[in-house]
């Protein structure tokens, strides 16, 4: 469906074939995108940079973008990182300027650098990090579009607790949309829990990556612990039984940032991408 | 013009004349709006929410508000408070659920209480307390509501070190605009600029009240030095010169957020509101 799906054609080398690879750090306010991934007749922030990208850099054709995150419609950035392979380019330092005026005020492109040898911005990622925010509170307006409003009070302790019950190396199965051939073993590096200064409550999450839908069902069974409707433990079973629980529902889009993508060292990005490619047979949409 | 500009007449105490009078304490995203004060065929803040209380009520006719800061076009608050005399209300408790459901999404009242006796939401408030944010690199697209983009790079120290030039009692008559009768006089309590860690630089800025674009005058003056154009005395200098400087331009106004109001103890709440209305002896709009 998209580019990153074709995890089976190797990757464009830097400076490969005249092409150079670069990188690019975005941020997105991803209330009025249906997502990441281009889809027919929709604004997506795929197609929307990629134009910008074309008209910026006068290519003949709409370029193909590779993201670290394909993130659902309503989900937002502010770590995103993807890679687009582009002819020679004459005075990369003007390029973010450039894409500023192009591009509407809801993208926004940080920083556009040559990527260095091996690095793709999909499979050489390490890590992703995640945050996730909901109020039980009146909440303030400002943030209405990356907070998501609980109309029960939420006990943060408790979701933090919940939480540590799925920290480490598990099959997510029961928080994966099942793809055939596709693992859902991750590493969850850290999931915690906290209520803010302001009394927001905020999830932060960090993994080698994520399934579908992972990090919203994820949230969605520790709101139910949250809102006292289920016992602590019970995230952790649900993980345990190791298969879809229609009891966990899934948390609204709008709440979910991805703050930050980690990449290993320059010299380690094409181990990286080849282990990534090894250990997941099939496409995770991550 | 508006109810707040009737200084002269007696504030009607609360639970008199078959009035309670209720505080609310509200948040609102200004950008839609065309500031606090009523104005015939625009949407304001002040008509949106008396309305939104009549219904809540069932009053018979829109009731005044009175505001500790009637925030200008764009600017937004987190901390703001009212103040509306009604009739006997029943299930107080239940009223800031029923204004939820009748106010928009960028229009919060976080709290509704009985006013302590001699509470008014202006002349009993005895300091205000704003944020400005810009940010001199690209832009959050998530904040972009309440954070202005500045286009040269900015010095957070030198506008820190030229800030504090202007703390204390002073006439602020250069940074206001002049009102027949009206005090300039104003105690500025702190004003600090920092560069958070996220990059963005960040005043905060306390005084017993502002006059009109006060802060956003302020602010103009100490982003000419932040972005090298004047050195670091001149708002001090301008502030001592006494009128009006045609080189003080005034800052954007979604950069700025009413973050608290201060009041004293309910037992000097009355004595506040005398003294206030002594010094000011004609309108200050702050």
């Amino acid at each position: 469906m998209t580019a990153a799906d074709d995890n089976d054609e190797p990757a464009a080398p830097s400076g490969g074939g005249g092409l150079v690879r670069l990188r690019l750090d975005l941020g997105y306010d991803g209330t009025e995108f249906s997502g990441w991934a281009r889809q027919p007749g929709l604004r997506t922030v795929e197609e929307t940079l990629a134009r910008a990208v074309a008209t910026a850099l006068r290519l003949p054709d709409v370029p193909q973008l590779t993201v670290a995150g394909r993130t659902d419609a309503g989900v937002h950035a502010t770590g995103q990182v993807a890679h687009v392979d582009v002819p020679e380019v004459a005075e990369l330092d003007r390029l973010p300027r450039k894409l500023a005026g192009l591009l509407p005020a809801d993208v926004v492109v940080r920083r556009v650098t040559v990527a260095a040898p091996g690095f793709d911005a999909r499979f050489s990622a390490s890590g992703r990090r995640y945050r996730y925010r909901v109020t039980d509170l009146p909440p303030d307006p400002l943030r209405r579009r990356d907070t998501v409003g609980w109309p029960r009070p939420l006990d943060a302790p408790a979701m933090d607790e919940a939480a540590a019950g799925l920290v480490g190396e598990h099959d997510f199965a029961a928080y994966c949309r099942p793809r055939e051939g596709a693992t859902t073993v991750r590493t969850l590096r850290s999931l915690r829990v906290e209520r803010e200064p302001d009394g927001v409550v905020v999830a932060t999450v960090e993994a080698d990556a994520f399934c579908h839908n992972q990090v919203r069902a994820m949230m969605g069974a520790l709101l139910a612990v949250g809102e006292g409707r289920r016992p602590t433990p019970w995230p952790g079973e649900v993980l345990r039984a190791g298969k879809r629980d229609s009891a966990v529902s899934v948390a609204p889009p709008h709440g979910l940032t991805l703050v930050h993508v980690d990449y290993p060292p320059a010299d380690e990005l094409a181990a990286q991408a080849a282990k990534t490619r090894r250990i997941r047979r099939a496409p995770p949409p991550d």
